[in-house]
């Protein structure tokens, strides 16, 4: 009975539109590997190391926009699913986590892969559901069915993210020999209709004389995909309206008009000090700039937020409305209430952006060889159309310093961990068409090797390696910098390349030394290919940071 | 004032003997990491990946006995350690995991690098601390000294494990330049003295007048560290009282005298129903056989299992004496209780341990090349005095086939993952004199291979990789070697060896593909290096399992 309810499980997420699911090996889990292999609507990839397994899956679900199931077995491997998770729940993507179990009496009992993984996620999935071990009265099976299209409603209604059922299974995990599978008739399918979330009248009302009295706005889109009708409200408010956005690069909403330079002056006082708003209305998720954080805060602006579900976020401490509605209703409402703000304002920021983008390129086109100049080569080279995949720390902050993009971006800035970007990479390649280019530094890139560790190809799949063998946002950033452990301890110096990698995996390999070898590398980077291919930028760390400082320093001469 | 307690914290683990930190790079934790850096009494070592970071403190502590510090930054870099910290609390190996965190304030507010850390790890740990995150009344100063204290001891009495602080931190992380380190005079420093814990005359005359009736006992260690006492008694039980002793091979208990080999039989109800004893006594933690436990839960046996802490385990379902005492307290009384057992049965369980015993090697030594002769080979080759670590999986099944040994034996059973044995035995190898081979399987090898990738020499671990190209295990158990999906989501084949990680790594490597081949890479394979060694041994997994089942099937013909 057992078994016809993992066959239902599997039909449910089938019709309810679930098309991927990665499966990781094991024998506690082979009910559910077997229903998802036989399954014909849903394709089924195995991936060993759990960890990267995880971050696929979100990569994959992260472009579908649809949960992808996740399977492992008991025991640890549980576990590994976890930093994928935590990110899954803090970036708002659908993943459907289903781990196979011990039943619970032999929880605790010195059975082998047996931990206690009842809500082992904690907060960081949206529900944890533990599925019935047994099936003696049918409203059992009911119960077990209504859980799998709760699960699944959940995961893609309210902010999206993870959801998890644990899956206490008995032996046996295996059908006879021939056995086939069919699941049972009528079986109950449960449809969300999410609603649209808007402001009434009374409430608009009251917002609209709060507008009147401010007059230098900043509009600033945290982390979301992209959205061309928000966009066109964006570039309305910004062109008639006279609102600056401010747009980070993981925002997908560097509109024409927009602010995306801002953290190349933003924590200079001196240069700042007339560009105070007197309010910041934000949507989205996080913002990259620190500086940007810190001026708001400083200038203790007031600020509205946009977020259609609960928890309070105040990033900027200046938090005084809560808009429970959808971006896209605030913002078109706003574009509608013929506003005008002070150009003069809006001026002022984009006579900086208009500074910063002539000058920084040119100072980048003159400087030596290294990592930032080596990153705006690399970007002139992506073709326009196609996705942008890049590693936290100094990969998102480099790109985030090279103004805008007609890619889309993606993050892992949920957790802004150092886990996963290829992974995420990797899953996001096998379901999108165009082309996927990864852009990670070294640390990030060795982190999760594993990623590439299966069976399955990506000929889309593009990395460019910034190798500067350590860890090289710790010498860019001014506490460590100072301190004698430095190298060994913030640093972490690592002697790999990924030549060996790429034998290993039969991908193409080019290394860049200095500008011509890049220049030359990347003539030929986006042809076709059976294979991903790297491109390793090697560059000296000391250097780095040198060139870092060396243009920082010249455009803030330059603005003064 | 958070500085100084974190001083504080870390002369705390000093001078109550805390002599080993493995710290992963980050900002949030710097002022944990330079702590720890800056106090001449604790080896700090710097590892990049925390899931390998986390299993490499493991089988430090493993060794040591001691807890290892465990130091990351805040947010997905503390999920990545929750593999081994599970593994270490079923494992009952002392850590202390210090994980930075944001301050309560910054939860949730999209900063970077920001979860819900606070008993993250559930069940999983001994317990969870939430440091201080201010220090205005000096009370609070106390109450961390205190918390640092509470949680070594924890870590090291009733059953050890790992314990968890957290610790919020606000900036500034770094001290001034030059600024010195000085810990708080009259720092309190909290003994623990575990107590002994023996059963009251009462109780034993109890226990001694239900042992009249029992003439056939088996004595069952589970897993545990060699301990020459235990051994002594148990082969004055063995010798002088006939009890039969049944040693896995990670109960680290094969005295002479032991039966070893009933994997090859236990299994099989002709050969092993004259064996049934009335009673078993077991200590320790769990055992690998699992023919075992299911003859002891068949046949119904009656259970008395000696362990001086809370946590009732019933793995033989016959449980019905708890015995909370030391394990050497009970076995020294058992043995002084003039106690016969029935000759005879032991003599038939030792009969079957010889005849397995000779005919095994011989079998093995006739064989065609397989990983199961070649593991036997192997062990020849490996030192007496030295330690075997060995990844879960067929490795482990294979050395317990393979009767005693003279090594320590140590395996992650308290989860049994495929995750983090390279880690382990890395580890492991910091801190042992003698030489560490670990035996392990492709699969939990790739898997760990960021277990390699740190500056710090480990000259004296060898690696003997049995590479199928999956994980063989599942041709080998019966339910998904009939399924066609066997090879794609159960065997999970791969294409990786280890030639490429051995050149990147600089590790000496050899190939073994034939008898030859193998014999002639064993016969240095022992002499000094300065780099780790890896024998990889080539074969193919259709053979492996034909040839584990012809022996199995020569065996039982043979004592039937």
């Amino acid at each position: 009975m057992t078994m016809q309810a993992i066959v239902d499980l599997v039909a449910i997420c089938a019709k309810k539109g679930i098309r991927h699911a990665i499966l990781s090996p094991g024998s506690r889990c082979a009910p559910l590997t077997l229903a998802f292999a036989r399954n014909p609507e849903i394709q089924t990839r195995t991936i060993s190391d759990e960890r990267s397994a995880a971050f696929i899956a979100l990569g994959m679900a992260q472009q579908l926009k649809q949960p992808v199931v996740l399977v492992c077995t008991s025991g640890s491997a549980a576990l590994n699913y976890f930093p994928a998770v935590s990110e899954a729940f803090f970036q708002e993507i659908p993943l459907l986590i289903l781990t196979a179990d011990r039943p619970p009496e032999w929880i605790d009992q010195w059975d082998g892969q047996t931990i206690h993984q009842t809500k082992v996620y904690g907060k960081h999935v949206k529900e944890s559901f533990d599925f019935p071990d047994s099936f003696e009265h049918q409203d059992q099976l009911w119960y077990a069915q209504r859980i799998v299209n709760e699960a699944i409603n959940l995961s893609i209604s309210g902010p999206k993210g993870p959801v998890h059922i644990n899956i206490p299974l008995r032996e046996p995990f295996y059908p006879k020999k021939g056995e086939s599978f069919s699941a049972s008739a009528n079986l109950p399918i449960i449809q969300v209709r999410e609603g649209k979330r808007s402001l009434d009248n009374e409430d608009l009302d009251d917002l609209k004389s709060k507008l009147n009295a401010f007059k230098k706005i900043l509009i600033v889109p945290g982390q979301q995909n992209p959205d061309p009708t928000i966009s066109e409200i964006l570039q309305k408010l910004n062109k008639e309206q006279q609102m600056v956005v401010v747009a980070d690069t993981i925002s997908n909403h560097q509109i024409p008009g927009s602010v995306t330079l801002h953290d190349h002056w933003i924590g200079n006082e001196s240069i700042s000090k007339d560009l105070v708003p007197d309010l910041v209305i934000s949507f989205g998720k996080s913002v990259i700039s620190k500086s940007l954080k810190l001026f708001l805060r400083k200038n203790e602006v007031e600020h509205w937020h946009i977020q259609a579900h609960q928890g309070l976020r105040d990033p900027f401490q200046g938090l005084t409305e809560f808009l429970d509605c959808d971006a896209i209703f605030f913002l078109k409402w706003l574009s509608e209430q013929g506003l005008s703000s002070d150009k003069a304002f809006q001026e002022k920021w984009l006579g900086l952006e208009d500074k910063v983008n002539t000058s920084l390129f040119n100072l980048l086109d003159q400087e030596d060889f290294g990592e930032y100049p080596a990153f705006k080569k690399v970007l002139d080279h992506i073709p326009a159309n196609s996705q942008i995949q890049v590693a936290n720390s100094m990969a998102i902050r480099y790109l985030n310093f090279l103004g805008k993009r007609p890619q889309e971006i993606y993050c892992n800035r949920g957790t802004s961990g150092i886990d996963g970007s290829n992974s995420t990479a990797v899953g996001a390649a096998w379901v999108s068409d165009g082309l996927v280019t990864l852009i990670t530094g070294d640390l990030a890139f060795f982190y999760d090797r594993n990623a590439f560790w299966n069976n399955y190809p990506s000929p889309n799949l593009r990395i460019i390696l910034l190798n500067n063998h350590a860890g090289g946002i710790f010498r860019l950033i001014e506490g460590p910098s100072q301190q004698p452990e430095l190298e060994e301890y913030f640093e972490t110096g690592q002697t790999l390349d990924a030549f060996y990698l790429a034998k290993e995996q039969g991908f193409d390999y080019a290394l860049a030394r200095d500008s011509k070898e890049l220049e030359a590398n990347l003539q030929d980077f986006y042809q076709e290919s059976s294979q991903p291919k790297i491109l390793e930028i090697e560059s000296e760390s000391v250097k780095n940071a040198q060139i870092l400082r060396r243009i920082k320093n010249r455009i803030t001469e330059e603005l003064l």
